[in-house]
């Protein structure tokens, strides 16, 4: 056994534990019982002392030192490794543990805060939450010259940083609001489902769907969850979805999205299996896999004619005439609340507001007593309508409760990745459109698996991103891709 | 902090992450994608290996040396923390993973081959699993001067022993042979339910009654199992349940089991939540809970009366006229090949057979290639039935496969138990049966809770029954209580 192999088969048992935490905080949302909270939140807290030992091993420096990987797959594993090794070092374990702990709780505070629509209920465990998430953030920019808020981000996105995630933000807003306000100015309205959609056959369209797109059941599940999420690495990677009799394309959408997660997690190279790079290269580029899925292709005006057709065989007349009043009922444009329910013109502007109140939030520049006046008043600038509860509003999302700040811009550079790799398969497939037009995402979905999944994490965001496309992403493809979509759209 | 407060502070710990494995069991059962199992079994020899180390920890040594107990309390946690450390010093790390590992391949193929009756493809994983346990069964025993198999039924019943298991078998044998004989020769036959029944309704009224008998659903939840099981202790404790549409009783009388089991952990005291403590004094004890719920409560002539009417309430005529027949129906005298169906007069006859079975394994008087073959004669000496299948026989049961040799005999010792509580309740409660018959069982689980559940483990499996009943275990009372039975079932 060489430094390499040692180092490689204790990583493994962290990264199969690893795995059963995660499973842990699925069960959460998905099984168990609500009385079960509190112990819940001790047993998270265990498990997280116990990896966080494992991260901390003083063997694992002894063995970096030692071991001389033979390529660049071994040089990646090293990195990956080194990469986690140094920052366990810096946060005390008392605090990784208090972190678990607190936030496994604040979870359940928040879904019962928003169910009530009752911030005060929510308020002081989130302050606990942000004070800890700052007391770590210290800890890992601790003389590395960046901020706070960027090694918070460091942790999904390796080698983002607020500025550069600013000018991107900056490139994106004008055009996203200018065609925002063409659109409003068209005038032209969209047509709207109408009917009640029986809850198990959206459950099962939703899987059929989740099928075609290459989701391996096999090794998944789809359950029910307030949020829907993706959860799992390597053999066991689990989708949860969520479905409202009047609004079938909620369900049907948000699993599309988990199924662009999910399969890019099915989709990695088994050699890399509870290795540091069986999984996604970062939130951000799995961020891209959920939005091309849902988006790029499954808001296609090809794929909606043929989902048109399965809808009419599933659900009958649904107030719907035709296969292109589907695609646009499906992509219309409408300012609204909620951040998973927005369009794709609309979406990028919630994740603003998101990554502006949340750098303040993690700078101490606002206080979570402050938080909501805040998100109202920048809500009503930026969307020009007035929150009436706080579920529309600051509640609406896990992110904040479980402590995932830095987290929120990943949404959005996901959406500018994906622009840029659907333009790659648009020229790379031109008999795309055909296909999905009969149901089958194929020619996109395996594209993405041999160039974008299968290597998992071997190499950094961007030479993944760069690895696939041939070129460093850009908001430009995205924003082309929307403003050519939504002007036919709306004749603009 | 005292040594104890450190001991104890370390085993709370130690007690979450055990609870974390056996979620992760209940996960294998009721929701993990099949295609999964060779990863959980990686995730299972992690978290074994995890609780390996901390259970042979060397401070747990110093701080048992230095740990002084104020009350008895405090001394049956040494006791049992004691118990546990010794016994994992005994095991080598490598043993009790490898152990972990194979018992969790072990129970998919057993399955796999259960459900193709295919023994060949289970033999060779199962000499492993046999292999195994008698390499650990020899570590324990090694200088105890108890055999092999002595020392894997202690884990399950803490200090008893294959020779005084015998000799209480052997005292239940010749009544029960004689009683079975008894009923055969009455000639008297039992009416059957007749009908199609919803599994959805089923599972229904197996929750109203789970709730009637006090499991709480805050803390548990009900799923389907190929095998039904409880697991979990403290605040989040899961049973499961099967169903079959022509066979109601088993949906309910598996749950009514269950629920025993699930409402003993949940009636533990709170104050030894993830404590030693916290959980069944053993699993004789448990099964005593389990049998006295499903058979001296729930096929009693009282409550079976009240069941007639819900069962008629929703499923309508099922071809039973009365509530005495359905009486009769439930505790009909059959001679099968299934235990967990067998009647209350088969039922020790069927772990007769297996505690001599699985002694021979053990002991490397029977091999696993000549079990199927020993099981079938057995079974035809005992039953006067021959196997058709290994499904009927030697496949019938999980416990094998995930290594739970010395296991079977405490589900004897329960019924044995369970016959000293019934007694010492009827003795104490004699409204009993009027509360029984408006479907209310909680004279009985009233006693329960506070004479044997809420001390938990603070006892040894006999002090348990013993500080409840006020006498030492004995079969007398469960034989005495069979014989009337059916006796009066059966015009004998």
């Amino acid at each position: 056994m060489t430094a390499f192999d040692d180092l490689m088969a204790f990583q493994r048992e962290t990264e199969a534990l690893s795995q059963v935490a995660g499973r842990l905080g699925w069960d959460q949302e998905t099984m168990m019982p609500r009385g079960a909270a509190e112990q819940r939140a001790e047993e998270m807290a265990a498990m997280e002392s116990v990896l966080h030992a494992r991260r901390t091993d003083p063997r694992i420096a002894d063995w970096l030192d030692s071991a001389i990987p033979a390529n660049e797959v071994e040089t990646a594993h090293i990195r990956e490794i080194r990469r986690a090794y140094d920052r366990a070092m810096k946060v005390p374990a008392r605090l990784s543990a208090e972190i678990a702990r607190v936030t496994s709780r604040a979870q359940g505070i928040w879904a019962g805060a928003r169910a009530a629509e009752d911030p005060s209920a929510f308020l002081p465990i989130l302050t606990q939450v942000i004070a800890l998430r700052r007391e770590e953030a210290a800890c890992l920019s601790d003389g590395t010259g960046t901020s706070a808020y960027d090694a918070l981000v460091d942790d999904y996105e390796p080698g983002a940083r607020a500025k550069g995630i600013a000018a991107i933000f900056g490139e994106m807003r004008p055009r996203l609001v200018a065609l925002r306000e063409a659109i409003r100015a068209s005038g032209k309205g969209t047509p709207a489902l109408d009917g009640v959609f029986d809850e198990t056959m959206q459950i099962s369209l939703a899987a059929e769907i989740a099928r075609a797109f290459g989701y391996d059941f096999n090794h998944g599940r789809i359950d029910r969850a307030v949020h829907p999420f993706s959860s799992g690495s390597g053999l066991d990677v689990r989708i949860t979805t969520r479905t409202d009799p009047a609004h079938p394309l909620g369900a049907l959408y948000s699993t599309l999205h988990e199924v662009g997660h999910g399969a890019y997690e099915q989709g990695v190279d088994p050699a890399y299996l509870l290795t540091p790079l069986g999984q996604g290269a970062s939130m951000g580029v799995h961020e891209s896999q959920s939005r091309i899925y849902e988006n790029q292709l499954g808001r296609s005006r090809a794929f909606t004619g043929w989902l048109y057709g399965r809808m009419r065989d599933r659900f009958g007349d649904f107030g719907i005439a035709n296969a292109e009043d589907f695609y646009r009922a499906v992509n219309a444009v409408e300012t609204g609340f909620i951040r998973t329910e927005a369009d794709e013109v609309h979406y990028n502007l919630h994740i603003f507001l998101r990554f502006d109140l949340e750098q303040a939030l993690i700078a101490g520049d606002l206080s979570s007593r402050d938080l909501e006046a805040a998100w109202n008043d920048r809500f009503a600038a930026d969307f020009g309508l007035t929150v009436g509860k706080p579920s529309d509003g600051f509640l609406q999302d896990v992110h904040w409760s479980v402590g995932l700040f830095g987290y929120f811009p990943t949404y959005s550079l996901g959406n500018v990745y994906a622009g840029c790799l659907n333009a790659a398969i648009r020229a790379a497939r031109p008999d795309l459109d055909d296909r999905l037009a009969e149901g089958d995402p194929t020619p996109a979905t395996d594209w993405l698996r041999e160039a974008l999944q299968r290597p998992g994490a071997l190499r950094s965001p961007l030479a993944t991103i760069e690895a696939a496309t041939g070129a460093a992403p850009e908001p430009g493809p995205l924003l082309d891709y929307l403003e050519a979509k939504f002007a036919d759209l709306y004749d603009l």
